[in-house]
């Protein structure tokens, strides 16, 4: 057993080429085989979000803190909330982050299959962000 | 993409010959093939616990509130707060709960391996809780 005790750990900054804004990644978990689920804690500052990607073998989801953005490919933006969670299916293409004005933090669990967590596809462009922003916005109800 | 929006899911009751007290669980996500690890958020009331069980893959425990206690077989009382995350390797035999005087809330992430999630051992009777709990008090930093 190991316990990581609250804020006791480190932060890195997620890379340039897979996010776009201010994001701190803090690992909570990895697996002992044969486990395969680990877990991140991830806070996106306003308006930073990732990039186009799938999980081989799916992604859950927590919302803990702050107003965030999900959207898979061809859907919807989605507007998130904490106690939301949202769970995208394997090899499904999703992207998500924080809303232009607020920040969000999420847990992240997802599964390494062949050595490989995730596949990185495409960034969303400003633009994008912003117009599908805009759209959740009049498709939210009041 | 499934979003379950907090609060809106229903919770179900702990078996009495699993846990001792109450216990809340509710379902956070299930995971679909290839994918293995399913999420359940957790309330032991003060007092209850789970019974001595094991996991075969491993797995997380994320405090979200309250205060609680964890042990592995063998192994020290320790007490876990929000924030503090608990990893247990799989097979390790371990329970985990309430503290006598206040309720503990974590979030759960385990893997289903050949359709089983846990393996359940034994309880843990009310004389082993007290004094393992006066124990870690003892033992606990003021």
């Amino acid at each position: 057993m190991e316990i990581k005790r609250s804020d006791s750990q480190p932060t890195s900054e997620g890379p340039g080429d897979r996010f776009t804004g201010r994001v701190r990644i803090e690992l909570l978990f990895e697996p002992t085989l044969p486990g395969r689920a680990q877990g991140q804690r991830v806070t996106f500052e306003p308006g930073a979000r990732n990039h186009w990607h799938t999980h081989p073998a799916g992604q859950a989801l927590i919302v803990t803190a702050g107003e965030g953005l999900v959207q898979t490919w061809g859907g919807p933006v989605e507007r998130v909330h904490p106690g939301d969670v949202v769970y995208i299916a394997p090899k499904e293409r999703h992207w998500h982050g924080a809303t232009p004005d607020s920040s969000m933090t999420h847990i992240a669990i997802q599964e390494k299959i062949d050595g490989q967590v995730v596949h990185w596809v495409e960034g969303v462009d400003e633009a994008q962000h912003r117009s599908r922003t805009k759209r959740a916005r009049q498709d939210a109800p009041p």
